[in-house]
């Protein structure tokens, strides 16, 4: 071949490799370096006896471990250098964080796209990380139109007329759904300790917490300075505060009454104003106390969050609450990461890490 | 610029680009077109009576959606025609095709870089997909010693010499740890009636079992013709005959004793005649009746797959059953896929979908 002929050759391949390249930055594959899954935490318990491998129906010394989470992890190529962890909130689960209920790409992919790793969790007692040390009965309790009312995607059976959730009946099904039980009680500490063991493993990151996910997301970064920020959307309960500065229960119109603060040492407080922190609310919450039971639940929640905030941030801290409707981001449910804004939800937590200097 | 310095620029811009790409394929990135998870199938009860929002506590009028599937799904770039729908076994979930116990890539990765498609399935009343019309309670029984043995890491507290599974502490813990119960009990056909409905959803596919899941994914191919194949790992139970053909039980020392088959109508029984079907077992099973519990279980389990691909195709079929050691492939647990020649492992079932065809 000749010297022409081979640049021509050459040329041609590359051409053929340009559009190649082209099309996938259009089609927007992802492109995953890692991904993968672990149990972390956790505890076991033995039988007394011996083990008799003759006799082994029989529990006598054998062993149970229990209490671990579960995490699924995809780092992207490229990727930032510190991850996005996910942690759902009550009656959840990593589901949260894949695809919404009809179908389009959740934070999972959102932030891989935007070259952060991500690791989902499924907490202690619950999906993957179901082996609880403790004995549960699961009943199935019929509780959706609560859970629609509570979650705000509007008052059952009317949508919020603004409401940012898809209103056919196949998106709200696979909704209800996503949903899946506790395998034992709710135990923040054993949640902490394995969502700190987690951090132990794969170093420093950014906590993200939705909803009852909060208060052990609080705790976990007292307990490990691993945990780099918080980002909390719609926390409820397990706000803490030093001795001393706990603030009146919020009186509240929802179906779970008062709204209390948790007090804890100064000392372990402090350590949450090391770090910055947001908070997310979405729409439809009331603005002064109502009857509407669900706008004024996250009324009480969102009237805590700023008392913590303000808390945080005279201590020397760097806590915001961030009401979305206040910044023109408007008809967000429970689940502004899944709702159909949530494109515009993800800009502004991109827009927060970049401004604490989170997305290196 | 003349045409020269064009030619030279695009040829430079043309090598850094081989060399990324090389450099891509080196590091053996996963390239994902598409990534996501759903339910399927499944039921919905509603209480008695009308749902009441200022009562919303009360179960009156309210629904409950529970007994569908999960499916987390993966389409690699420039995928194959026919996915992989993985379904995990007794006490298992879609763990057991992600990453190994000693952090090694499972099936999900090795068959995403060989560009299936894969489906992870959790079962009803498993892992995220908790949701159990059923009530049911949960025990943390001491049962991991009989797990050891009964799924042929060794006889407890012994490996096996030739065993393929790690034997670090760390290794063994996790495998604990990958169980996660049942939220409702065992039901071969809620199970088979939503993964035939994933199969109606994504079109036609090969189905992969793992022990339990046998039973109910003979039954899906026979309810479904979108199952073009079905790949099955160390099936137990749920071996379905023709009317008249059942085998005599299978006397066995394993703890479950003596093995039978189930008997179906023929009409039935024709449609797995029409597919390939291949079952694969590991090592150290017996090849005659020991006392050696675990052995003999699995003894029966390999003796009742042979009689079972035998009427298979002596009704015109395609059925193969693959001892694995008999082919070289030795020291395989009950979980081969995830062993430490898993590799391997997956090289024979390549082999397989490329004889039959069905891996355009």
């Amino acid at each position: 071949m000749n010297k022409k002929k081979k640049v021509i050759l050459q040329i041609t391949l590359c051409m053929f490799m340009f559009i190649n390249v082209a099309m996938a930055q259009k089609n927007n594959y992802l492109t995953i370096k890692e991904q993968g899954s672990f149990a972390v935490g956790g505890t076991v318990a033995t039988e007394p006896g011996s083990f008799d491998v003759n006799n082994a129906l029989d529990s006598q010394g054998q062993t149970f471990h229990g209490d671990h989470l579960y995490a699924f992890y995809q780092v992207p190529l490229k990727a930032r250098n510190m991850p996005l962890v996910f942690l759902h909130g009550a009656g959840q689960s990593k589901k949260t964080w894949e695809s919404t209920s009809d179908g389009r790409e959740g934070f999972q992919n959102i932030f891989l796209r935007r070259k952060f790793s991500v690791y989902l969790l499924d907490q202690p007692r619950r999906g993957e990380a179901g082996r609880s040390m403790v004995e549960t009965t699961f009943k199935p309790n019929a509780d959706e139109q609560f859970w629609f009312t509570q979650f705000r995607l509007g008052i059952y059976p009317d949508y919020f007329p603004n409401v940012q959730f898809p209103k056919d009946e196949a998106s709200l099904e696979q909704f209800y759904r996503q949903m899946t039980p506790n395998t034992g009680p709710f135990d923040t500490k054993v949640i902490t300790e394995a969502i700190s063991l987690l951090f132990d493993k794969i170093g420093d990151g950014i906590l993200v917490t939705h909803s009852q996910g909060g208060g052990p997301g609080w705790l976990t970064a007292i307990k490990n300075d691993k945990v780099k920020a918080v980002v909390a959307y719609e926390p409820y309960s397990g706000f803490v505060f030093p001795e001393g500065e706990l603030p009146l229960p919020i009186k509240s119109n929802g179906l779970f009454g008062e709204l209390k603060g948790v007090e804890i040492p100064l000392s372990d407080f402090n350590k949450l104003t090391k770090i910055p922190i947001v908070i997310y609310y979405g729409d439809n919450i009331a603005d002064k106390p109502t009857e509407v039971w669900n706008k004024d639940h996250w009324r009480s929640g969102l009237e805590m969050a700023r008392l913590w905030a303000a808390t945080i941030n005279r201590h020397g801290g760097d806590a915001t609450v961030i009401h979305l409707p206040e910044i023109g981001i408007k008809g967000n449910t429970h689940f502004p990461f899944s709702d159909l804004n949530n494109i515009e939800v993800a800009d502004e937590l991109s827009k927060w890490l970049k401004q604490k200097g989170l997305d290196k």
